[in-house]
Parts: C-alpha cells; structure tokens; sequence
C-alpha cells in the first residue's frame, strides 16, 4: 500500500496488479473508493484503470455497483502449472469415496497454508478451508503435518512469531508445539481437536517427495465423532503416499 | 493482437493484459520471443511489462526459461463470484459418487461451452474436458442441452456459421441439428455418441433457472458402455434440477 498520487515513479502496471491485489478473501466485492483507499491511488486513476480492466474482463461491475473479480481471472489462473493438482484431485476423491467425510489438499505458502483442492459432499460437515483460502500453520492438521517437515530454522522462526489462537484450545505455547510436532515427525501424521474450528477436529499427513513436504492432506471431522479420526488414518496415510509417488513420477516426466 | 509497436496509443494497462492473454490452453508456456508475437509488442516492452509481472507472481519462470502463470493469479481467480460452483459442486460428488462415473460442469460463453468443475476419479474414462478449456457446443453434450435452451436468434446465428468436425460422427447439418436441439428440449436431456473424441459418449442435462439456461452437468462414459447410459438419465437430471434449486435459492439470498 504505498503511495499513488505521492509515488509518481510507481509505473501504471504496478497500479494495474495493485488494483487487482485490492480483492482478497475479505474484500471480494468493491467500489472504486474502496480500491482507491486499499492502493493508496487516485480516485481518478483508479477509475480509469478499472474501466481498462473491465473491458478486457478481468474486473466485472456487479448489480449492487461494486466491482468484483472476473471469470476471465479464473481461467486464467486455471493455467497456473500445478501437476500436484492434477495428481492429487483423483487421490482425494478416493479418500472421500471410501470414507464419506471432507478432504482438502493444502500446500504451505510463507507462514500459512493454501487450500488448494477440496472434495466435499452434501452430508458431510462444513468446513472452514475454502478452495483458495489461507489459514495460519499451527491450529491446523494440515499445517502441522507441513510444519513438522520443514526446516529447523524455518520452525524456530515461526514459534517465535506471536501465534493467533482461533479457539481457546489452540495450542500456542512454543514448547508444547516444538514437541508436537517432534511427535508428528515421529508417526508420520497429525491430530487436532478444535484448535482452529469449535466443533470440527482434523487429521492430516504430509506428501513427502524425498524429505520436502510438497503439500498435506487432511480429512475434517465433527467433534463429536473425534473417536473415528484414529480409523481415517490409514486411508489418510496411503493417500498421501499415492499422491506423492504420482507426483514424483509427473514431475520426473517433465 | 493489435499492433504494439505499430500502435502507440495503447495504453501500458491493456499492453500488460494483453501479455496475461497470450496464455491460453494451448499456450501455457511461452518465452519473451513468443509472448512479443503473439501480442505485436515490442520484445524491449515485453521484457519490461514480464518483469513486472513476474515480480508481483503473476507469471512465474519455469526452469526452462519458459513463463507461465502464476499461483498468485489462480489464488485471484478463486474471487471471481460463482454462487453456481458453489451450489453445484457437492451435487456432482453425489452424482459421481452415485454412478462412478466422470461428471462435470458446464457454462455458455460466447459460442462455446467453458467447463467450470470436473469430479473424476482413478478408475474412470478420461475425458476430454478440462477445468477451465473450452469447446465448441455441437459436439459435446454439455453444449447440446445448453444451445436447446438459448433463444432461436442465437441457435440461427450458431448453426450459419461453419461448425468444426472434430470426428467424422459429429452432426454438423444444420437442419439435423435443429431437429436434434427441438429433441432435446422435448425430452429435457442430450445424448451424444463419439461425436467430440472417438471412444467417448455422454448425456448431459441443462440446469434451467426460469427458462434460461444457466448451465450444464454432464456425465461422459466410454463408447464401450453406451447401452448404460439410459439409466444414468435419471440421476443426471435430477442432480440437474437440484443444482437449479440450490442456485435460484443462492441468487435470491443475495
């Protein structure tokens, strides 16, 4: 959010993507003062710069006036290379398949992890990753399973970051998480128990193409029914164990 | 593909989009030479406006020097409003989950089918459909149900324009077509057989929001099982009409 009006070296393409980096899960829907006050622009500039983007679809101007993302992003972002994509979706739909309950795949990006895939029926219960949405690492069975397989360095930098804590039994304390996931490492998979969600507990186990974890899959379950996540891990297990030898292989062929 | 250097008053916001749009299906990776001929810019702008765009991750280098696009544009494409996935995403699963067979999801744009959501699993026909590509209408079943349901304006201007043949089965006569579409709307579903891939067959309902055409679920199985597509009628369309609920209800909610 640097200056617009008072950055005159800020080239019209910075102020293009700035204007596209205005939406975010939060904000997906806004008006031309809205996106002026997130990119620190002119009103003028942003209005004629939305009027470029809209032509070209990119932007889309909804009933109630306020602008959104269009479906032309979408398919542009459907180009993004993803072979673990790919590889993963037909993994996932398995594991829903065989256990009926929702599975996400989610990858580590910065400190959080990035829900990339998602199989979901009408019967199972809803869950807070959305395809495209971000959570913090440490309350999440996904983002432990990555956590623990990271890095030394990588770890003790983020417990020395204030944690967030979503539910009063988020688990924040560093020592306790450094344990944790000492003892994730050691089994080869990760539990919560209402950490980021009241009501809904998690598995999760890493993908693992040589000692890097690619990404984790994790299966979300209703609290009540915490004594059945000890049966899903199995399944969980093999799972991610397919993803990544299909993985491997998909990236080995180029 | 206007001019770029032969055009300078193009503005530096449509040069910048014009690179995002040499992407496409059949072009996810292009070096800075391509990029400059399939945009008519300059390779000195194309350099420039890539390194912006690379800074901000919206294309990314791949280890071959090729560029293509990057996580941070899917990451914004997920904003692009689209109640209809939403709704219809946990119907396709019971459908797929019902039948086992490939399902998927379909929206009219321009003169094509664009696929928005696809279940599949391991065990299924591959298909040629793709999140995100695209295909022309006649062809496919998807695209038969929509184009019984658009207004007779639009199926005249359609079926005046040359159609492509993608397999020697593909009905391409205007009036035999016409006559298919006037099937289609009286039985409320479409049938093809090997008329997009050879080896392939499919059914497909449209799901009909007043008396437009808002989308339309597909379920495609090999040439080998034709004989069982009758019994996967049903299911489709009642999945089709589901879908139709749950979108008119998600609409009005706002």
């Amino acid at each position: 959010m640097s200056g617009g009006a008072r950055d005159p070296g800020r080239t019209v393409t910075s102020r293009t993507l700035a204007i596209l980096g205005a939406f975010d899960l939060h904000h997906p829907r806004l008006t031309l003062t809205e996106i002026a006050a997130r990119t620190g622009l002119a009103l003028s500039t942003v209005h004629r710069l939305v009027g470029e983007l809209e032509e070209w679809r990119a932007v889309h101007r909804g009933a109630d006036g306020r602008y959104q993302i269009g479906r032309r992003v979408w398919e542009l972002g459907q180009l993004a290379p993803d072979p673990l994509q790919e590889v993963a979706h037909p993994w996932l739909q398995e594991l829903f398949g065989g256990t009926g309950e929702n599975v996400h795949l989610a990858v580590r990006d910065g400190v959080e992890v990035l829900f990339v895939d998602k199989v979901y029926g009408k019967r199972a219960v809803p869950i807070v990753s959305r395809t495209g949405s971000r959570l913090p690492m440490h309350p999440t069975g996904v983002g432990k399973a990555l956590l623990a397989y990271e890095p030394g360095w990588f770890v003790t930098d983020y417990l020395s970051r204030p944690l967030e804590r979503p539910t009063p039994h988020t688990v924040i304390e560093p020592g306790r998480l450094a344990r944790e996931l000492a003892q994730v490492r050691a089994q080869g998979y990760a539990l919560t128990h209402e950490e980021m969600t009241l009501g809904s507990c998690s598995a999760a186990a890493p993908v693992l193409v040589g000692d890097r974890p690619v990404a984790a899959v994790g299966i979300v379950v209703s609290s009540r029914r915490v004594r059945e996540l000890p049966r899903l891990v199995d399944p969980l297990r093999a799972v991610a164990a397919g993803i990544a030898r299909d993985y491997r292989a998909a990236v080995t062929r180029g």
